[in-house]
């Protein structure tokens, strides 16, 4: 039924995404509501609550694929805080990223550890001891 | 004739793209105004002088192409107000980015749904009743 | 309700991609059968049956879109053909690939092309007078 | 020290990709065998040693931007035996790349699965029961 | 004049990328002549013979493009015999791919070096000692 | 051994990049150093190092490559600066650009084109007689 897919979608969102998920939806109101509807009904209710994947191996093959793609820093910055709220480490979200270097290398990586650096200073998050 | 090509193009130019294109022309004339002289007479003398597509569905070919292929920002904002121009409807424009959701993914439609709503911003339009 | 948005999908995807497409969605039964419930459900029932653009248009954009991303000539080839179902010219096919030439460059242009003239060619399609 | 980067990369590599990986490092030995250097001790030797993530999380990050950068099924197919060497499931596999679809849209992800499915037949995994 | 920008282009064409270029053209004639004419006119008559590069650093520049783009590789058969034709090295070709791997990655260069290694099998050469 | 492809990258990078690529290593010390030091051993210590192209070829390629990727705005801006430290003309950096228009389209171009007038004005560079 379309309103439980909504309803579980909004949910996974607000426990993911948080306060910038929420922010995108919001702020797609007043051009394309429908978008906003679909990353509900979609993405966040038929997809990440499917079985297979943890939430957190969710997530992280999320922010590989976004830092891959180039030019999505704000949706990086959106699942970088998705990542964090999920309980994967900063440690393990640089070393995701760190990982890809030989498959895309260090040019993108730099640009995504730029909005790492960004979100955990944020968050006061110091990744080095 | 390279005048006539030129003469076609900067018409074509003027009337699609208006000032923004404009401004993409004069900002190259100190760095490399042969890039400008491309465009004006292959992309707009050549190309969209062509038979077998209308305006406005050469500038919604077009807001597709810049929206997938990303990064594109600055021209897919010279290209919102080129539909425009052209008669495309603010509503149109946004409904050929959720129509590339399936093909690319939520983060590029995003990244081109908020270049539009500072162009319709920009105009006065408001697409919501 | 899932099976409403299934039945319009299903219907969509057949009267648009016919049987290039319901082979795509059978390829991937002993794979991965939800996404091609998903391709269904959600690209053929929730964004085709969509009003604002005509299915031409859709198609065309769709097009445009594959050319751009590049390495997708499969997905080509079985919209080249879905364009052609919902009434595109092979004319305004090719038409479509030649505006993109400015704004992706040749050989992704090329690319697309060489996939058009393989399909004409399975349709008896001859496009030269 | 090289020698050391170079073996404990060359012992990764064999663990990881196997056959398929020592294909690609003889393949390159009559055009580039400085890249096979690299690929090993760069690729294997720094980046698949470094601690912080696990091995079967490493093939998770690679598969995932493998897909996303697209154009990359030899490679794709090297890494999903790599993934199944290190012990993740196929089903897991295939819902790495079903998690893919908001980010990168069906076209990529179709691509991917077809690499997958191949890999299956040729190792007689049946996914689906 | 049209006409001399297409012989100036023809000519350029024919002693850059020779038989491989020419039957890019040829294989357009009956889906796309116009795009033929283009890649003639503008991309060998109008870049090709700009001053401030040599044929042998606009070829290098070609080939790093493709290799970047991905997914080009009949085009990059092409220019790698075309940059052959201009009198770089075997050795520098493979020199130049190599030089990619930190900007792009490993999986693009390999694409690109094994499209070498056809060509240079082709071309009857050999590049180790 | 590992100190002296350091020693050797960090030369390079200091020749090559000067301050901009100083700056990028620095600021990678509380998020990420080994990629920072990777970004010393392997691009510039093992890369840029070998022979068989000159630094100026090498510049050349990079910044071909890093605007065809796109969204790599602040690299490119560290490499035009780089091009400019090994003794490539401004004029011959913004004639590689346009060279990439048939390969790439006028977008990405433009992208490079904004980055180089940039560092062209902060470099007190006037390019046009």
């Amino acid at each position: 039924m379309q309103t439980s897919r909504f309803s579980l979608g909004d949910e996974n969102l607000k426990m993911i995404d948080g306060a910038g998920g929420e922010a995108v939806i919001r702020s797609l109101q007043d051009i394309a509501p429908d978008v906003g509807k679909y990353i509900i009904e979609f993405a966040f209710g038929d997809i990440y609550s499917r079985e297979g994947l943890s939430l957190e191996e969710r997530e992280m093959i999320t922010i590989t694929s976004l830092l891959t793609t180039g030019g999505c820093e704000p949706q990086l910055e959106v699942h970088i805080n998705g990542a964090l709220n999920v309980g994967i480490t900063p440690q393990k979200i640089v070393e995701t990223f760190t990982h890809c270097v030989p498959y895309v290398g260090f040019p993108k990586v730099l640009n995504a550890l730029f909005v790492a650096k960004k979100v955990f200073a944020e968050r006061n998050i110091s990744i080095t001891s």
